[in-house]
């Protein structure tokens, strides 16, 4: 997207320079597919930058977006090897947080949610990442695994310079409110409604 | 996206898995941002699966989408060096196909675009890649510049199995028609409106 003009001028007594680079919550919503394919390739820019790139799928099989996985966990090792871009986590609740001693199971996914927030907002505290992708989280927000007034506060009072991506359907509308830049995925035409199901490669 | 269940099965003589494989022309459409972001982010999931990826972006600038292109050398770096995923082709009109002799002048925008995408068929002749991302490509079909029933037939003719991605707004009807997948990517909440200009990191 190419650079615009401001529609207006804020009165928030910053400076041009401070409130463009303010960092953004960014939520990519709606029905259809790019929500975390949009949401890796902007962390492609940020892992550029040399930032510190944090992913936390909420997803429930450890079998999908391992195409992305790979490619992440691989710019990360690089990182490590020559100093290029920046470091790379990759946790995932599926298989049960990696920094956990708990296994996941199929009982507790609740509980698995809420312990993989709260570690996110302790990472937040710390400033630790540049760039956190929360796959997928707008499920636990939904079903009310974890509390969106907690969330939102957490985001808007988070340290120093972090951007946050937020993926998934149905986001509740105080997210929204939150949220900085907000995209909704629309449907145009889909493969499915030509009989056609998921395939390697763009599915996975 | 999860696994679902076509809504037909259509009498069109293949098998599920002929079907299921079949390769694919996406479309991310629409105002909002993530067009390319989510181009790249699928093409991910392709070099993981181990095929070549090749980017032609139809942009005027170089300076754009820097933070994609360093991470997809990187990982195309990585292929040369350890056979993980696939190779990693990318060129730019802005400053001239690297194939070609000619330098990018302002006055001949649309001959390189030609050029361009003439290279793109001569490619899928050649079954040179498994995904391709035409960058930008709607503007110069929406400017007449390429031949929108040219680049159609080429898509619906290509041989074996190639994947081909393009990006940008006003994606013309004939387009629309001839992908499998198209996404429109709507804008519900943008940063400009509250007066932030783009930054590193996130617009490029």
């Amino acid at each position: 997207m190419p650079q615009g003009v401001p529609a207006v001028t804020p009165e928030d007594g910053l400076t041009t320079r401070q409130r463009r680079n303010r960092p953004l919550v960014v939520l990519h919503t709606g029905e259809m597919k790019g929500k975390s394919t949009a949401a890796f390739g902007l962390a492609l820019r940020g892992w550029n930058q040399g930032w510190s790139i944090g992913v936390f799928q909420f997803v429930k099989s450890a079998k999908w977006k391992v195409g992305e996985e790979a490619a992440f966990r691989a710019l990360g090792r690089l990182h490590e090897q020559t100093g290029e871009g920046g470091p790379v986590e990759w946790h995932k609740m599926g298989e049960g947080w990696s920094w956990s001693r708990k296994a996941g199971t199929a009982e507790d996914h609740a509980a698995a949610a809420l312990e993989g927030w709260r570690e996110i907002a302790r990472r937040i505290a710390d400033e630790r990442h540049g760039v956190y992708v929360l796959d997928e989280f707008t499920y636990p927000l939904k079903w009310g695994w974890v509390d969106v007034a907690e969330v939102v506060d957490v985001l808007r009072t988070r340290p120093g310079h972090q951007h946050v991506v937020i993926t998934g359907r149905h986001a509740p509308p105080d997210l929204v409110d939150a949220a900085d830049l907000v995209v909704e995925m629309t449907k145009v035409k889909h493969p499915m409604d030509a009989g056609q199901k998921g395939q390697k490669g763009i599915e996975w």
